[in-house]
């Protein structure tokens, strides 16, 4: 019997099983994965490049690969998917420039006017030459003007500045613009009047996407935009695969370090090329990702956030020079990484409170930010509780038979008619499906429980009478598309533990948001704003999400999705001192609240795991619907 | 005729004129310059080690030298003296550790006690585990602990440690010390209680020598001292020459900074090895130098230090990382550098002061720290006025035809009978003479004065009947010393020349103490203290001092010599954060008076150039004494 060899595609997590000699090119388009191409896999465009970490089951690099890929191209595991032949199963990650019509995962989020304030500053000034009547030091006759004309004090200098100051005022001949960081430390001084060229970047790394925002800190406005892959994903797809990367000693955590740091430096180069804007005018970076995200960035050893009791290294801000990151802004620019909460409640999770609001109103907000971990916030600007919850990847489109990310090709949103169980979808770019992702798996839970194709254990029903319902190793599948209609002709299915990992998930979060309020006193009734933040968040179908008990069942119009409010917080941060103190404020006030010690989480967890759960007097709309059903 | 080569050996700055093929070895014999040696000069002990800096002038590196010397070592310039032959007029450094019987230069001065308490402190500190019921982040953990037990608030902690923090406390099972530098960072985390192991260094980089104090900081007792020539002194002896060596560009100011960071580490070595300390358990070095030093040691543009107006480009402390600079303390150790007061009164005057206590006494002192350039202060506790003056190095042996440094074989005391014009003088280390330094100056100027050699004006007495007056070209010189008394086998004279350039020293010395004092408003009688710094200070008879002009006619009782008050205030700064606010105090307090612009300055100075002064009411016990000679 011939060996199969099994190809894994990241980051659409998309696996495919082929014949031995196969190209890794034709197994891409087995998988309906749309790799760039202009020779049709001939070897002679050089378009199609994919990255390959384990080199040692593929073929050698060929001379036609040595044409289009540098050495250190192939050195980093660069290889054309055209000439890239798989020995045994392997993993494979294409680029974001080898893809064809990738959607952007949501990048952008809600934002809250704040008054512009921003941490770096410019500021033109005109100096009186020294004289023998008037020698003051250099540094010293700077600071005595900027006290006087803009009651700055206690100023320093960046050391590296200071070392050139006094060939750069007088090559300026006096006329200069001085750059001042964090209210007290000059960064910059620049020959002439160059207060106009201000900008800041805001960066949320996210586990699967790094996003930026360059910004104009004159006016506080979004230059541009820019997003890639995190290209950490090669070491894991999630954050504890890449811990236990990490643990593995040696320079493990250097090199994720650096693999942030190039993600934001490539973020960085597309937002300034789209934005026009010179990198060397940029003077801060804000960052906000998960406290994971966070020490690997930092290279902080992150060990022990994968170890009860899952202690982070540090609470508070973090501030170093982006030179000191190898960010490439401004040379003596300065990096803010926001503070966390706790071990799973990060910086992302400051900067979804910060963006939402929630802090500051006296109505009582839920806010969930969904992932691999989702957050939870229960509160408002009296106090705030958290939690995290480990919803796992299921939404992702992982440990899904036919789960993919959002990306084009991904069945989005799904129908099923009760009575002919015919099957209704949408594909991201309207192309034929390849798979389906966490926005149709809602739907899909929520749509067989209407059509009692499941019930409320989620347990399929043996008895019914379609062509849709199969059998594979006697577990129950449905048909959502059948061969002819799917880009790999292959059925995409929905089998029984599909189902039971969405109940898995939604169970998580929703135990959280009912012990956060039950610790805060607030009754379902009480909720007077629920927010959704997250890429996945944007896509759901809020009937849906409350159908199959993922969220409380309250009023639809209470229910707001705002998107990355990650990169949201981290602007905020990066255009005013204001929000940037409250930040520090949320950090220390919002109460961490560890799930695994409550005492009814067991029993919260066992009654979530019912569609929408065990107790249906907890989901009035939802019962009053499968009532009208009966 | 055959050409005659001139040696010029650093840092005695004595000058030899050889036939050509004559070894350096040989040269040094001729001018009495003990160099270490065990083979007599046949090549193969290796002890005569020289450095040569213009490596075109000699033979090419012979193979006896590579066996004694690395590639690294040739290529610095490092030669074995009996293997070098010049070819031209040559430089030639002779390293410490190839000198015999090097007396050292005053290093040590006069310390005034200081209530300690060190800018770096440290705290051992157990701390309870987490556990899921108290899952603070580590960081915050030990925060709270400092905050409680020590009332420790608003620390950081150095990026650098933060890293490791969660290993480093594990690994100690949560018993450790902390170090905390400046009251608010924290340099270091160790596992166990180490709090008796913190030592700080002081250093002095003087323009001719670096020298450094260990001082344990648990007592504040200095463990022990280092001391060497101020590398630098290879690319000029004056800060001058090293500012223009240093103006040519390119990486020559780096190269300033390397050898200073060099000199400072070889000072480290040397005081860590005597005083068994480690040098990882040094955690704050403090400097004082002088503003040109300061500027070479953080590598500084120095260029308009030498221009007018002679602007420094930075008055206040100076706070950098060790590693910054390559200072070789602990890892995360630190670097204060004093503050300046001007241009040319630099973070050594600012020791000078404090040592000297003259900013805490109602007396008005007057104080004066000796070198090329000499800094002058005259004050109380109320205000102080500072100037420096450009006295240039005659004090160091430069410029006089047979001056030296005072190191063995410089006569440094002489007498002459006032009768007979016979010498009775003293060298260091009792060996055969070689050249006067600057105390045998100021006795051989005032003995000539009483003795009538010379009168007010400097000039030779041509009518005067001894064999020790000669004419060379028709200038005279008086002989001190002859041929068969020298280890030279040469005259030591004293020339018109050399009494000249006293004249200008002592009168550019006398003009700022003279200025001062009109400005301040202060007589001489109103003097009640007069300090005389610097390694030159120590070793001058105060009554010859007074009989030449060079420091005010007070009662000698009130003259104090208090040595290198540069290096014990850096350690009253690194001992004593109260110390060092008074110095940051001191540099914005005490007001520096230009010279150059002073209406007074010409008059003043022609009228100093006398001896002791045109004016001798100025000097009444002089005036007294040449009349009792009358």
């Amino acid at each position: 019997m011939e060996k199969i060899i099994t190809v894994t595609f990241e980051p659409e997590g998309r696996r495919v099983r082929v014949q031995p000699e196969t190209s890794i090119f034709q197994a891409a388009r087995e998988a309906g994965i749309g790799i760039r191409t202009e020779c049709g896999g001939d070897g002679t465009c050089g378009k199609c490049r994919i990255i390959v970490k384990n080199k040692s089951v593929i073929n050698e690099v060929t001379d036609a690969e040595r044409t289009h890929l540098s050495e250190k191209e192939t050195d980093s595991g660069y290889r054309l998917a055209c000439r890239t032949i798989p020995k045994q199963n392997i993993t494979v990650m294409i680029p974001e420039e080898s893809r064809i019509g990738a959607r952007k995962i949501q990048i952008t989020g809600l934002e809250r006017p704040v008054p512009l304030n921003p941490s770096v500053k410019k500021f033109h000034v005109v100096l009186p030459k020294p004289t023998l009547s008037d020698v003051r030091p250099d540094f010293k006759r700077l600071l005595d003007h900027l006290a006087d004309a803009y009651g700055l004090k206690s100023l320093e200098i960046d050391y590296e500045v200071l070392k050139k100051l006094p060939d750069i005022l007088r090559d300026a001949d006096w006329d200069f613009t001085v750059t001042i960081w964090d209210g007290h430390v000059i960064i910059a001084v620049e020959a002439g009047d160059t207060a106009d060229k201000l900008f800041g970047l805001a960066i949320d790394i996210g586990t699967s996407k790094i996003v930026g925002y360059v910004v104009n800190l004159m006016t506080g406005q979004t230059a541009s935009i820019g997003s890639i892959e995190n290209p950490q994903i090669m070491h894991g797809e999630d954050v504890i695969s890449r811990i236990t990367f990490a643990m593995a000693g040696g320079e493990k955590l250097k090199v994720l370090q650096k693999l942030a740091v190039e993600g934001i430096n490539d973020v960085l180069h597309e937002a300034c090329t789209q934005g026009n804007v010179d990198s060397n005018d940029i003077y801060e970076v804000t960052v906000a990702g998960n406290t994971a995200m966070h020490h690997f960035l930092l290279a902080i050893q992150p060990k022990y956030l994968a170890l009860s009791p899952y202690t982070p290294a540090v609470k508070k801000p973090i501030k170093v020079k982006a030179k000191e990151l190898g960010i490439k802004i401004h040379r003596n620019g300065a990096v803010y990484v926001l503070p966390i909460i706790a071990g799973f409640v990060g910086a992302d999770a400051v900067g979804d409170v910060l963006s939402s609001g929630i802090h500051e109103s006296k109505e009582i907000s839920l806010l969930l930010d969904i992932g691999t971990n989702t957050e939870v916030f229960v509160g408002n600007t009296e106090d705030i509780l958290s939690c995290s919850c480990a919803s796992g990847p299921a939404f992702e489109g992982a440990h899904i038979k036919h789960g993919m990310k959002a990306v084009t090709g991904a069945i989005e949103k799904v129908r099923i008619s009760p009575d002919t169980y015919e099957v209704e979808y949408e594909t991201i770019g309207n192309v034929k499906p390849i798979g389906l992702c966490g926005s149709a798996m809602v739907d899909v839970v929520a749509e067989m429980l209407r059509s009692r194709i499941i019930n409320h254990h989620g347990r399929f029903n043996p008895n019914l009478k379609t062509s849709r319902l199969k059998k594979v190793n006697n577990i129950p599948e449905f048909v959502l598309a059948g061969e002819n209609e799917t880009a790999t002709r292959k059925e995409i299915t929905v089998t029984q533990k599909d189902i039971n990992e969405i109940q898995l998930a939604k169970a998580a979060m929703f135990t959280g948001c009912s012990i956060l309020m039950k610790r805060k006193n607030v009754k379902r009734k009480d909720l007077d704003r629920v927010f959704i933040a997250g890429a996945f968040g944007n896509y759901i179908n809020p009937e849906n999400a409350k159908f199959i008990g993922l969220v409380p069942d309250v009023p639809t119009e209470k229910i707001n999705f705002v998107g990355n409010t990650a990169v949201t917080g981290a602007k905020m941060v990066l255009t005013s001192r204001e929000a940037r103190e409250t930040a520090e404020i949320l950090s220390r006030r919002v109460r961490y609240i560890e799930l695994a010690i409550d005492p009814d989480f067991s029993q919260e967890f066992t009654r979530a795991l019912f569609i929408p759960h065990r107790d249906l007097d907890r989901f009035p709309s939802v019962k009053e619907h499968l009532e009208r059903l009966e």
